[in-house]
């Protein structure tokens, strides 16, 4: 099976042809398959497939996080245009327990089981009330949405309240050479 | 300016236009201009476009990592085929001084100055000496490769030697739903 993609991204044109059993095989687990957030948010395709925006070890709920970005959230992360955060951002946070290294390393502080995978899309307009971020989070292996109803954003913007003059994004993106 | 990319990859064919100011800006600042290690490895291009294999905290020298890998390396750790890890694989592992989330939240450990940009490289022929792997660093945002010359790899494989069993590689893939 072969599939086509054809899209614009960030002024480039890019034409991919997936045609090896490998990429088919990645292609039919779509997350497409996955239940939508009570809110309607669906669970972004391909974000394990973002680029790296920053990691983080939260210590008071013992967990790893790598904070990655779709192509618009890299594009402003790596160009400092981050507050505000422009239109079409989409910000993945993995979240794993933390746990030390198997092989006799007590200092060094490595992933264990996956927790969730939570997200923040922005749009200003549609998402006004929540600051113009869309909040959604998918627990475990299994990606059971996260919320009883569309109310749930209600807690996640309020976490995020504090973090009012950062565009309420807790994570600054990492800078590299 | 645009730029024509035609390349084979993991049996897939990808032809890439670049034509934005943003993508030509990236090209003009790419890897090729940092001087090699002194083992000869030249730092890997687009190495910070990678996808994340893992994250990890080291409280013995106070720094967050990211490691990311090249589609080779990403291929291999999403299908468990780490061990060995096949020719071609080339990790990254992105070091982050470790500091304090700067608005309030103490229990919350977030990335401070990069120091350091590490790699190995799978040829299992080639680096027949060290595991089969080819290793370098380039140190901060100057990019100065690390080491006085070639013999700088034996500190570097001393170190991964207590992880034989394991392809002489710490970092164990995390697991993804």
């Amino acid at each position: 099976m072969s599939k086509y993609i054809i899209m614009t991204l960030s002024g480039c044109l890019i034409v991919a042809v997936a045609c090896s059993p490998q990429n088919t095989q990645r292609q039919n687990i779509t997350e497409s398959t996955v239940a939508p957030a009570p809110n309607g948010l669906t669970l972004p395709a391909n974000y394990k497939d973002w680029r790296v925006i920053a990691v983080s070890h939260r210590t008071d709920n013992e967990s790893l996080r790598a904070i990655l970005g779709n192509d618009i959230a890299i594009k402003a992360a790596r160009s400092g245009h981050t507050n505000p955060w422009p239109d079409g951002t989409m910000l993945a946070k993995l979240v794993f327990k933390d746990t030390v290294h198997e092989e006799d390393w007590p200092t060094a502080t490595v992933p264990g089981k996956f927790i969730h995978a939570e997200f923040m899309v922005k749009d200003a307009q549609k998402y006004m009330q929540t600051g113009g971020w869309g909040f959604g989070r998918w627990l475990g292996d299994e990606q059971k949405p996260y919320g009883n109803d569309a109310a749930f954003v209600e807690e996640c913007f309020a976490c995020h309240t504090p973090m009012q003059d950062n565009d309420y994004v807790f994570t600054h993106p990492v800078t590299l050479p």
